[in-house]
């Protein structure tokens, strides 16, 4: 019997499930393998007791169509930062890998998939220096990859967005307002640019191009004659201005000591009315609404493609490497490389003419970026 | 030639243009008919010069498909309250609804069809008295008329409430999270409460139910082992705790000056925080992507109901009435006794039994409400 | 400990899930109630060995959101007819009802909760007269009850019926082109109606209306100038021509006896090219995808408040009765009352008055019906 | 002034308008650029009077929401194969392409955007070599080009037919049946692969795997266990068996002499049957409900870049070129060599690979294809 320990880990992305589900039910059509799951990432190996399930075919029925991950994940924890509560009452964090990779091969754990972000396959890769046979599956809804063409949960998470657009158009149009929809996307600008153009937007800020407040006004001014007249704008949560500024307040950590800060969309409506724009404007934060749900058919061949080739390359031992998409083929990337280059909308990006070639402005002078 | 005038008030709502699109098409069924639409609700009338679209069967074709609405809405100005800038630079208003009614009289109309909410009913009424033959057709998402047993856009609100509830369901139970979801309903709890059973919440908090927030936190404890486990929350915009406080941030009206303010998600937060609760919270506020899109089909039929039964009305001259569905029949009920009584959650409703049956907490003690 | 026994019989319906999950949840509430569900209707207590699933919370975790039902369902078998084998080689049947009765006895069940249509009700009639206590929750997807005010599955398949209505309009613009929409209804024309006001259609052709050809092709007639045009007909199953002529090719048992069989659409599509109507005309059948896929929120609630209602009878032993909504309670109907008036379309209903209103042909001369 | 002509020819196809809305856009953007529209492929340039349409940024507003093509499409006629009729009533046709590019140069026109499938760019390099400066944008919800990565359209079509498979789970899961869904594919089975894999179908048929029934039996049985099971079978209209039986009803044809005729769908549950399977099976056939309606955000985004793209080849003179997507970019290819080779599914492609390692059988011997 071959065992193969699947791993989930970051936010959760539409698609995890199902490249949960794609490596169970590959590895059942072979003799032999048996797929475990360690919840909340590599905790459920470091817990006493561990949390391990079992992944049959039976367990992982149905699951593509779910959003989330069976297996749960998290942020928090991991073999090289288990927090410890120091004796003066603080918390630290102490190194468990060489523990965890001992209780890993006493479990006879033959490969370990591990699907995650940046983070995670940075683990990924000090893990298997240290001896781990591990494959890593890129996971990153923001699409921010360079070592690979594209991954799951992004293009839901556009859709998703881009549907909220459509819904904001007509109530705009109808209130004679300038909507502000806030999109993931804390460096990269992929969803953001991808929604506005899908959904027809006029302005669209990302992290990559920090903006000019006058440009977004006079895109806007355009947009009305005598008090009528809508617009929408749709904006990365890591967006920012000229100055640098950005309130930037992540979505994910909202809490009691955050409450006076307030999103790109507050930001910009009221660096709008400082400027002396008019007409009412209105935020809406899609926040986890990008994350859950059922992913659309494109991912889950996606996710599929991921978890069948992850197992594949599991039965060949190609250990220490990443699964990735290079159209029209699906390959494996060493770890070390995969990690090094992110991905970010650039001026001369195809998707970045076609936007301004549709009047979305960027809120940059695109003669004098 | 007979003229109609159509106008619509307050804030938008899925199958406005629905209602829009059955008065022009019913009428084009019989000779002589004519429909025009003012331009934000009754300012279209009152500005120089006017703002009057003529509705034809081609201008509404396809609309009942789309949300918003094609003669645009408003809260601002109306007959009664037009502003007016004094001599000494502030802001007051005057009553023109002499002189609005004389122009629409002068345009040759023979019947006003007013749709929208309370406050326009209060306008139709007002106008009706003074002469105008006027008609309402109820408009408001949150359900809260008692004069007629449903209202359009209603429905809508609460499929996209509870889409939401189920893309947040799989987030929150793979990061063993709790969701918070802010709703539409300021004093009326339905499309929570609706929401809250469809999508499968452990809480619903209402407007009309003040919460205890050791209940609440009681509920949730019960769903979390050993710091595992997830639950949604689903609150109405108004809702409040025991001791009345209500943050209450209009989401209408976020701004500039109102930046420190939070919403109920947040005010739960921070309550629950403070009452020692310790998983990880999220809040999601829905917000304007209630009002948005595509009506569904109920919310369409409804629509088409009601604005036939309108136009029937007018041909009848059956004025200073308003339509009214009374299942299985739609019918006229006068203005005035229309906007007298609203449409709240009481605890012996069946729904509200249905929710506590199903285990959803109200955060109250139904024992000792 | 006392013990419910569901059962789920006749064609699926979305809500069936949602129903068995608010009874399971509603009885965690109580002390010492433990539900049962029989799979495949009753035939899973006839079987040898017996095929009864424990429903407990956990079981019904998340169902509500999934359609079918999880106990499975069938339109074979029962008490009252169970197929044998006569020596001969052919199929006969058996009253297995006592054997049945004994068997439920034997188990300890102190109610049993049948979700079912007509049929289903009868057989719950007349096994109540034999002493079972049965509970009845009324389950048709055609909404062609008259003893409640209306079912869960109905606005589902209506709003899928409509959303094809959506798509096919583009196309049929696009290509100037008739398209006829086959939806659900045998009998009863509710999911036509609905759809066609809903959608926008032009014709809408239901079994309660024999139509005639000719004005049907009038009425398309008018749409098309030189060849330009399009419109949607959406027509019942059931739907036939004056002649009584319908080719009720039931969708259900389409297989290789009947290929030579058509449908609604392609009967109309025949008539209309024999009448002399020129352009393209094409059929979409949408059959099983309305019974599929993920209730709406309406029929979510709805069958929350069924099963929870239905628990609650089973409380009280409230027997021999069927749940029924009469808008805004839920309450309570002896099953042979329940069973005898269908609820069938009649030229008098607001509906068809509001579709006429909107010019959509019924394909009968109103005038002279 | 500059002017270009947009012809749309063939089936129509979600993302048609998307790139009628962004070349039009587009042309906004440069000073003395118009666009114009005919209406019916070429046939509106053919036509007495001509049906020319002018598309400002007025007119295409909002419309890459919608399906199909403001500017209506068609299968008949066109420059080289104009009807007439015979002196003997019998229908010819005649070349009426010089006559056509005389037409085209009479109005002004500097280019002609031509939007279509294989057929349509055959016509397009024809009139390049006559002259015509022509652009292709390639269009064909097969996705069966291999000239260009991908094309609008495929994505929404493979996300409807994956949402019906979803719908039918249930159903099929809750009656222990078969269903058999048939989708677009005459030739290429991309539609069909990619809807199994994300639908997680238990069989995929395609034109290009001539299917064995007995391993679709085989593999059907494997999913039943005492008659209780269900399972998807998904097959692209074009499937044949080894025979080469194919009944290919197509669907655009359906009609009076055709109604003997059944889809794959029939003619599967009609082999299934004479091999002896025998769970309850039933077809549903999607046919123009996969090219309606709105398209998602990936396709709208594709046609978006296709139609800026297709601009900037009009401005900088490229003519009998058509635009191609080839990640990351998206560049111009000539018409004669993008017509030349199909993109067929081969048995070393990767989704091939994922599909059988998920499990699903094509109804071949992968080890004696």
């Amino acid at each position: 019997m071959k065992r193969i320990l699947i791993v989930t880990g970051g936010g959760d992305c539409p698609g995890l499930n199902a490249v949960i589900r794609a490596v169970v039910k590959r590895a059942s059509q072979e003799k032999d393998w048996e797929v475990l799951g360690s919840i909340q990432a590599f905790n459920g190996v470091l817990w006493e007791p561990t949390e391990i399930k079992v992944l049959t075919p039976e367990v992982v029925k149905g699951i593509h169509f779910q959003g989330g991950t069976i297996i749960e994940t998290t942020n928090k924890g991991g073999p090289f930062a288990w927090p410890v509560k120091n004796p003066d009452g603080t918390w630290g964090a102490v190194d468990r890998s060489d523990e965890m990779i001992r209780k890993i091969q006493y479990m006879g754990i033959d490969a370990v998939i591990n699907i995650g972000g940046d983070g995670s396959q940075r683990i990924s890769q000090m893990l298997f220096e240290k001896g781990l046979p591990v494959i890593g599956v890129p996971k990153t809804i923001d699409n921010d990859l360079s070592s690979t063409d594209s991954t799951f949960g992004f293009q839901t998470a556009v859709e998703i967005a881009t549907e909220a657009v459509d819904k904001l158009v007509t109530t705009a149009a109808s209130h004679n307002r300038v909507f502000v929809v806030e999109v993931m996307g804390r460096y990269a600008g992929w969803i953001a640019l991808n929604a506005a153009v899908a959904g027809g937007a006029e302005v669209c800020l990302i992290p990559e191009f920090p903006y000019d407040i006058n440009l977004v006004k006079e895109k806007l001014e355009a947009r009305f004659t005598r008090g009528r007249g809508f617009a929408v704008v749709v904006a990365s949560e890591g967006a920012r201005n000229k100055n640098g500024e950005m309130v930037y307040e992540k979505n994910d950590e909202v809490g009691y000591e955050n409450l006076k800060l307030g999103g790109i969309g507050r930001q910009l409506i009221r660096e709008l009315k400082e400027a002396g724009f008019q007409p009412d404007m209105r935020e809406t934060v899609l926040g986890h609404l990008q994350r859950g749900g059922v992913p659309i058919a494109y991912d889950r061949v996606l996710s599929a493609q991921f978890g069948v080739k992850a197992f594949e390359m599991a039965m060949k031992g190609d250990f220490g490497k990443m699964v990735s998409y290079r159209h029209p083929y699906f390959v494996s990337v060493p770890l070390k490389d995969a990690i090094l280059k992110p991905n970010f909308v650039t001026l001369d990006n195809a998707l970045v003419k076609t936007a301004t070639g549709l009047g979305i402005s960027l809120g940059i002078d695109l003669n004098n970026p």
